[in-house]
């Protein structure tokens, strides 16, 4: 336990950057990737195998919680970490992406949005308000600001409209934060403005304004293509304090990760290395691999023979074929465990690259090594 | 490893019996449940989780390994204990059962059994010679003969034509099992009959003149009621061999096993603990509960917190509940992995209870728990 939430930077190379903070659940190491812990559960994977990839903090997702099981029954049984034997660090998200993206009759006003669940129709509200409210009750060591998030492209006025209620919602939500005084938890703002650089610069200095425990960029990952979003990275981070940390929300693909951390950001969080999984990918050293390819199917090398990872090590590339191909549960379970534990290998070895002062070595050769799988790891 | 595969009886408690069996892969304690791995996996399940849950052999299924990937394949990918990464004893069945439940366009010679895959149409045959041949391929531990199973209730002349003819493909079998001479690997045959008593016995009668590692009772657990399951055992085991082991195959539910170790039996196998926990059903020490019910969505209790396996101490029954709903992976995972626990511990109780001499007192306190539960576990 500590009384503040604190980031420390241990050291730079170029724009990257090597630190930690420290949450009332822990210490977790940047730069950092989240994996994502939709309904209460990193997909098909218990605690132990989620802990075991080398992940250091969850996210869990503020919509899917609210609507089932709802966060008052979460907090009655002791909150998010109790209920999905996480002990770790859980970072939440506000709950705006989601709204926006899987549920039907939206209504935005000023002061909240309206919503019908995707699962069963019920109306909700949610309010910058309630959105803290919700990551309290949930127990988030991080809480997100509700924001609002548009899909690229999008026109500069609908940018600039979004961004705007967007700084206002911040500003609801630092307050609404502040009346709870949870000692040592953290709130983070949301830089939008969409792919004008203006914009986000200007949403920057007014979130700094108002002061939050760390900085994420929001409303990319949304259909721009990855120069578009690199290119509002690069100019947004340096507008942003850098004893704070940065988080790039809903990115992405190991390139966009290690673009992205050479761009200055601290964390990712992404449903690729799970949802992928799922459907017989794998990501690996040597780019993806398509598992259902019937060139697999004879293979008896493991995906990785020198990867962290035992499960990456251990099963043969005609195994994981076989369970992609006869759609075993089992096949989904360990793709999705070899995906994050690839994700937290990255992780690592750009910390080590930072550390070393050769971060730029590390993105080379690792650009080389993905060269080598089925499609381009890009 | 062991010169031959042996079997040691080291104490009986009325007819029930406490053993081991030694194979080329490692010993097993008898009573003993196998869980299935239908596929080259125990659904939803890696290796090390089912070590974890006290299990020391699997079943694999020569029918569905047959189909996909096949056998040939499976060899030169260095057998199932490799391909799947088990490296415990496995017991296969000889495909006999499933063609019979799943395939369409049976034809039946005294020659071998032909069908069409229900994956993809196509046309296999299976005879008592390749059954033995496929198991080799599996490099399996324990093979079974190729039997015809019918369904219950059936006509008399009918049950006496399948025994008959599955003891002449019994006798076929240890011929190509020996012309392959796999030191310490074991082939058991399998008592047929439907529930006719003196067919059964007649069965057992032949099996011994040709003689096998083992002895299965097959063809229950098609329909039957438990009563006339249990008859049909406690008549056959005493016409079989002491000191070798008695396999009741595809049985059963809690219940069924405990009742059948009463009657002499020492080994089983059943879908059932993987299956019904995809379906929401926990198997505990109160009896079977369904995790759907609604009465669980508040409950933090864990299902059982003295049991031995930490998932069903750690996780709430609102959390399986939520997961069961959200029709989450990590459900099935999880009840999968405590029913088999379950089983394990229930095998293990029974074991204890056999030594110490106290089965009888160990059968009705376990018959008292269960009817704590949602639905008696019968």
């Amino acid at each position: 336990m500590t009384d503040a939430f604190s980031f420390t930077l241990h050291k730079t190379d170029g724009m990257a950057r090597r630190g930690d903070f420290v949450t009332p659940h822990g210490r977790v190491q940047t730069p950092a990737f989240m994996p994502v812990g939709t309904a209460g559960t990193v997909k098909g994977l218990t605690p132990e195998v989620v802990r075991d990839t080398g992940a250091e903090i969850v996210l869990g997702n503020t919509y899917h919680l609210m609507l089932r099981p709802g966060p008052e029954r979460v907090a009655a049984l002791g909150g998010l970490h109790t209920f999905m034997n996480w002990p770790l660090p859980i970072l939440t998200d506000s709950g705006g992406f989601q709204v926006m993206s899987l549920s039907s009759l939206r209504k935005l006003t000023e002061q909240a949005v309206t919503f019908r669940s995707h699962l069963d129709g019920t109306m909700f509200e949610l309010s910058p308000e309630r959105a803290i409210e919700i990551q309290a009750l949930l127990g988030a060591d991080i809480s997100m600001q509700l924001d609002e998030c548009l899909k690229l492209p999008a026109k500069r006025d609908e940018m600039q409209r979004a961004m705007q209620l967007s700084l206002r919602w911040a500003e609801r939500s630092r307050r609404a934060f502040e009346s709870r005084a949870r000692e040592g938890y953290a709130l983070f703002g949301i830089v939008q403005g969409g792919d004008d650089i203006p914009l986000r610069q200007e949403s920057a200095r007014e979130l700094i304004d108002i002061g939050f425990e760390g900085y994420a960029v929001g409303g990319l990952a949304v259909g721009e293509p990855q120069d578009v979003m690199l290119k509002v990275v690069e100019e947004t981070t340096p507008a942003l304090p850098a004893d704070r940390p940065r988080y790039l929300m809903g990115v992405g693909t190991p390139s966009d990760l290690l673009e992205a951390v050479a761009r200055g950001i601290d964390m990712f969080d992404c449903v690729m290395p799970t949802r992928n999984g799922r459907h017989g990918m794998a990501f690996t050293r040597f780019g993806q691999i398509n598992l259902s390819n019937a060139r697999h199917a004879h293979d008896p090398r493991p995906l990785d023979e020198e990867s962290p990872h035992p499960a990456a090590r251990t099963y043969s590339r005609a195994y994981l074929h076989h369970l992609v191909k006869a759609n075993e549960i089992l096949g989904a379970v360990l793709l999705s465990t070899i995906n994050i534990a690839y994700y937290q290998a990255l992780m690592a070895g750009m910390r080590a690259a930072i550390e070393a002062g050769r971060f730029a070595d590390f993105r080379t050769d690792t650009l080389a090594g993905w060269s080598q799988g089925d499609i381009a790891a890009v």
